[in-house]
């Protein structure tokens, strides 16, 4: 068993470090708000002061934060992950930052000798709990090779994408069908529901069909009972859609659905709708289909 | 067991009616093309000589046949199934046809006393194969709870869904989401692989990811491997694109990602390539990336 | 001087028919509501009891009506357009209808001997009464230089397009970009509007600039006070963009602004607005935007 | 008359520049380039060695030049205008840049009591020589009153929209028509075309009809014999809409026919179009529409 850190104990993180506790693994953790990690502590999790005190105590440093500049909070300063690495250590960050930021981080760590994986993943919460989290990984195989037995104690599978950055763009190419998907189904929904079917006939029977995927199950119910609390929100999920817009204006690749869809997101946020799951595309059509609430 | 029959007896509905006699019904069956229903004939499938002559030995009879013309030749006529319904026998219609001639067909039925219900499938050949196809029912309820053992048969689901005619209605509310979904997949693919990723690592990728819904995970394979043969091919998928925003301009639903994919179907009629499986939005979108094979 | 005939003498009709008696023709005329044709009689029109009455009289008839069923009824029946024509004579349709419609109709008039042309124009009420009406012209062409001076009496400009049907689709071709003129003009005004610019001063500056087209100076303005009475109704804007679809869909020309422009046309008459004109895609994106009146 | 300067005398600021000599203003100008400024030199033009000698020879200082990185160049270090301004003089940029780019030089401007206008124009070359450019201003409404003679000296028409940064927001949210208006367009030409109508006829048609703006007729004609030289290539267009986008984004405004218009000139940079005139969007369609040159 390895000696391992972990940065960023949220709901997605903290289910992770606990996953590897729960693995055998010595974990050695550190979150901005403390008190959110008590449960971990409990469960056997080492406390640690600083992102810098996670990555010296571990061989193997974990993070999961929200955004990019959060990113650069926890790496980087006297306290950050940075000043804590050293030579032959790992660095995986598991967070959805644009390739380049990830791209540049991963030179730095270069700089000091040890290595970095970016590692999003794909799924939920729910997927997570149930084991099912799939891993992409981005940088230098014969590392990836060398934590892949650690990776598989998150998730039952971890898939080598290419160099560094490449993870993190593997799963923005993901991430934009969730949001297309939504309104597709949206769409679907709301033509069945005003040509005479029942909303709930109608969610039922396309969360049965062929068209289902993960997402679909799991979320596509919110269109009949919106939860206050936003899994994935409008604007988490717009941040995603222009990572991939901009990707592919610089790679040259037309997105028709991806960009349309987002027109859409935006749509949610001037009807004030910006802070629920992004299901609520559903609303934003339902509106312009005549349907008020 | 009722005495059943089936008319149409090809991919999909050759199977269906395999699987009633494999469950001890008695089944009766007239295609066009007589010998390609041979292998039911040696599975103990009888034979009659017209559509009419199936409803006449039949209590409830099955049709799925490819489009509204072929289905008002199957049921038109002194030849055609209508001719051989009498009060009290039931007729199911499993094809995709627009929800306007499925009511039509089933004012018909009503005349002569019989019953129709409307039951599209959701599912491809390897769903109905591995016993997993859902069934979408439109009629009289009573009638459906009469026959549902049968269609249990079929599919390990049917759900009711409203009066004659919204069962095609919900077939096609579905629908729009496999083009779409494909047309987004592709979106991600090219992203991946114009960054760096290899095309067959980003399939891998998404197939296992959470927006891997069945049709996700049969078809988005094809943009390795374009099959010959197509499951379901542009024209047939645009067939049902089309009614779904004829109805969708009828009940007033905007249909956004449904209508921009529509119009990458008809470049690939453009380009060409009509005859191959709707999952050609992928080399139509590789085109437009600047991809040529 | 020929002898002339109108038949449906409306908003646009009425006034070519006062283009032709200024300059000097002798009109006969007719239309479904005599009273609307007073004022053309105190001009010196001469009336006639029916569709057939005006084409017995006339060497050249005219007829402008609002869709393909008006068109049928003036010009089929014992009554009709077509049961006064006989061999030599000319008959010019100005409406727009679909072109299909107007080639069926054209067959029927060569049986009888005489010559069909479809003569669709470009431009409003205004345009017209500005003498810059631009008429498109399909049909025979010596037909068509044989009356291109009387043409010339209605507008400025006469354009043989090709044979029969293919001015209806020039005017249909021409009409799809008036409804995605206006949306786009829409997305600018209100780019601006949210970001700090008076809404007159936005449509100032855009009805001055170099995306200023006829249509944009006559109608944008639309935006700061909606007229009660449509110029062209969001029903008839969506019948025509649904015609362009229809026939790019025969030919294999994708249609994205269209497409998606046709959309926001849904999306108008599901929120009420479908009587209003067109421009009124407007009022739908700023509800899509957060503004509401 | 005034003493003036003139920085970036590019196409169009050349052009700019000698209207205002041509109007009697004493004028200074530089340009990266010193050659392609000897034209106005004989026409009686100062030169200066850097852009911070015109600023100090002038009471008002114009800038036009292609980008944010250009504006940067010529208004920053110690030869740049800012360095030559002092309380009292004026500077204004008539550059397409982003608007917060603008807004932090009015700021750096108005720190050295000196005061600074956005102008951008609309128009192109041939409006420009025809003396038909509108000039749309951004700044304090004092100061724009004060040059606003000078500025009719360019082009006939000068509004002011706002404050610092909202003209060059009035120019993005116009420009973003120009596109959308070219792919509308070409939709309505190869519809024409694969419904049997010459594609000059076509073109005629269109340029003469109630959708042809000032740049429909100049650029439209470019289908039929596609210019070596770009007035406004892909990468040009393409940087606007971005712009816009990211406007919209940020004011919550959704941009349907801009955003899906933006993809195709996506396409045209992948399908290796990008530096033709961004007219070259009918090429994509028709590639697109299985037609090849």
């Amino acid at each position: 068993m390895a000696r391992l850190g972990y940065v960023g104990l949220g709901v997605m993180g903290g289910r992770m470090a606990k996953r590897l506790l729960d693995a055998g693994h010595a974990v050695t953790g550190y979150n901005r708000t403390p008190s959110k990690a008590d449960w971990l502590r409990e469960a056997g999790m080492h406390w640690a002061d600083s992102p810098r005190a996670v990555a010296e105590s571990a061989d193997v440093t974990f993070s999961m934060v929200t955004n990019t500049a959060a990113l650069r909070a926890v790496t980087g300063g006297p306290d950050g992950i940075l000043a804590g690495l050293e030579a032959g250590k790992i660095y995986v960050d598991m967070s959805t930052v644009s390739p380049a930021v990830s791209q540049e981080l991963a030179a730095q760590v270069a700089e000091k000798g040890a290595h970095m994986l970016d590692a999003p993943v794909s799924g939920s919460v729910e997927t997570l709990e149930k084991g099912k989290l799939s891993i992409m990984v981005g940088g230098d195989p014969d590392v990836f090779e060398k934590i892949k037995p650690i990776l598989l104690d998150i998730g039952p599978k971890a898939t080598y994408v290419g160099k560094n950055g490449l993870a993190v763009t593997m799963k923005i190419a993901t991430n934009l069908s969730l949001a297309v998907q939504m309104l597709a189904f949206s769409e679907g929904v709301l033509l069945a529901e005003k040509s005479g079917i029942q909303r709930e006939i109608a969610v039922e029977v396309l969360t049965n069909s062929v068209i289902a995927s993960p997402m679909v199950k799991y979320r596509c119910p919110f269109v009949l009972n919106m939860p206050e609390e936003a899994w994935f929100n409008v604007n988490m999920m717009q941040k995603d859609m222009n990572l991939a817009l901009e990707l592919a204006r610089q790679v040259d690749v037309p997105m028709p659905t991806t960009t349309i869809t987002n027109e859409f997101l935006t749509a949610a946020r001037a009807m004030g709708l910006a802070e629920y799951d992004f299901a609520i595309l559903f609303e934003v059509l339902a509106r312009m289909s005549g349907i008020q609430k």
